[in-house]
């Protein structure tokens, strides 16, 4: 049985780790989304969809998974109703989707797929839009991601990316 | 050292393979970019960028390679000169480009990359075109690719949908 | 004489079909554009342009109009400048345009084209935004569309659509 | 139960009339589906989609039908994948499909949907681009198209649109 | 040396003015892109990007520059990371670029190119959306842009384009 | 009186120069629009806009014109009804649109503009594919262009590009 997983991922952390480390339990095969793949350079989506890339694979390396796992950047379509076919066509066939995200549900409930939610880890502090905001602040930020994604962010200049977009003195 | 290398994979066949076996002995890490990842269901190119990173990995399984490969769609941008920008956006970052095509080249070196040739194996025969004439005729095309992708184009009733979408009777 | 009148129809309301029945009497035909036809499964915009293709012919099969009306999508083009031209490939030769939208009333101006405005019926009431906040919250909504809409938007489950598109409980 | 026949229309011809007279008879309600809608002007597609939806109209007319159609203009979606997506988005649910079209064919097929092909009428001469070329060179085009569509064409200056642009002189 | 600055001129006033005054000094041929070439008819964007090409060459030419200036649009690519390569494209090549805007800073920073700050002329005053809004209460807005741009507006209608798509009584 | 001319400019030769020359006495400024713009890289169109707008500046110095001109990138819109608008929407209002191109021409007829057609300078020879293939083949190309084009294309390492690019031993 192979699932499917979205996000985008800016950047992928803590949170993102333990629903994926839950979620390879119950599948032979997943496959990771990267959502909004075109972004990069905002504040919303600082990093590329080649960096997400490298952050998700190097974060997973850690977790020595002994299933086969897909990262596919998916490029935004901005057309709900096409937004599934757009999926489909290009990750390998798969047979469940996990989210918590209502519209993500709802279209792959009427494409007549299986939807099941994802265990929130500490949903307050892991979260992206905070995670950027420590970023910009100069607080804490590398103890709500993986080591590995820490790693890649700094050999990126990723916080001096994300201050400079914001207009930010660094 | 991270290489990439770029093809449509309509479909992979033996002749892709025998490309990454000497490619993989180059680099530390390679990046599989499929090209033309947004078309399918033609004659050109009759499989989805999803059913492509199918075969690619379970292809690659069979080598049972150690070093880490990324195996990522990229649809086309139809502007010759955004396109070394919009692959470098989807993919992690590389150092050197594997390709024989001419236009693929000349875009990376104005670009002030790296790019090395591939060494083509018996390209008389390894050719997507004349695998998806076979596979129209009843030709034998298993031969021409790895055991895992012939397996992958029937379970996804392949050599039917070629022969539908050119009209020929099944 | 052929009129046009545009609207997204987010959905088809009684206030829609006031100025409909007001207008029809005042040409020889008319055409419906239907707007942002590509939006869907949005708290803006949670009927597809099909959808809403079926909600006014079902709407308008209740006047018993003897005159011929055009019912016809539009996708959204993004470009003001070529909106005019946009709206008159799609839709069949038209001589005046029935509008309220500030917006639409210029560029057709500009285009060097009639312009009328609408008399608005009960505009506090009949407002699309307002319709879709009282399907969310259990409202009756019925109340303010032809009955005929209220059975596509039934049939098509719109109510909980709308609902679970914006996360709310169903 | 519904049905769905697609063409380009260019122009609507007495081959697409009789189609269209046979399937109204297995049908409840018919939706007629105009092809590269955003194409004119060239001699593959010199009807806006707008004339096309004129002619069509116009020519049903004649027929005095009594069941409901509707006639809806298509962008092309140019992504196999998603195009029937794209369909269903943008006209009425529907239950079968009318077409002769391969691609077409397959497409619905692999979305699970029931394909019926269609009775051509005399297709050597009932074709848009013999029909084209008559306009061209002045020979006898109208006996191949209803009497009202070759009002609309005569109304356009449609004859000298198609020769001028093809740099014929008129 | 060739200069590149940017910006929308919505309209082009006399704080633009300024800065050009002062880059034409440090370069031997200035490039000028006018952004979100595309947009028009709406408060943030009221004027076409052929507007906007005469209000800046009608200014220049107050200036009697001996310099070769050339003024390109520039139509919004929505992807940060093709952004470079898409002005690289679209004008001349050039040397420097003169910007104040963070994010624009930092793509043609991490693209390896010069980015020099400019001066602001009087940033309180000299604003778009500040000349904008005069326009529409009908205060006196001639005053911060040239005459040239004046007399541009005016004879393309445009206090009046203005008022009227947001609504405003004329 | 303002004229507008177009062209690919692939590249701009002495044939361009000539009816240049010929329009520019009958106009107060002229604009030059230069078509795909999106498109480099190619046998069909290997220099970019920029690279276009060089060139035509440049030999347009060496005529040392009295009256302004414009010249202006403009990217394919790919929609022939739109094309005119897009035209209109990118460069400063003009009154005659100089052409030979018959849908160009039809194109502007349509919208209630005057066409006028260009004395064409030795078609023959003076012809952007025949030039091109002058370049591949290292036959003498110069003799083509003006003096100041010649020196924009081997500044940028032209021919070395288009020869690579269609795969030509350089």
């Amino acid at each position: 049985m192979r699932g499917f997983f979205i996000g985008r991922f800016q950047p992928y952390h803590l949170g993102h780790h333990e629903v994926i480390k839950n979620i390879i339990n119950e599948v032979d095969e997943l496959i990771i989304g990267i959502g909004s793949a075109q972004e990069s350079h905002s504040f919303e989506n600082p990093f590329t969809a080649g960096e997400r890339v490298l952050m998700i694979s190097m974060a997973l390396n850690e977790l020595d998974i002994k299933k086969r796992v897909y990262i596919i950047p998916l490029e935004d379509i901005k057309r709900n109703s096409l937004w599934v076919a757009h999926v489909r066509e290009m990750v390998p066939p798969f047979d469940v989707v996990y989210s918590n995200n209502p519209l993500v549900k709802r279209l792959f409930k009427e494409a007549g797929m299986e939807v099941k939610g994802t265990h929130m880890y500490n949903r307050v502090e892991y979260q992206g839009t905070e995670i950027r905001r420590k970023m910009i602040n100069g607080d804490d930020w590398k103890r709500y991601v993986p080591k590995a994604v820490a790693e890649v962010i700094e050999a990126i200049d990723g916080i001096n990316r994300i201050r400079e977009i914001i207009g930010k003195d660094v």
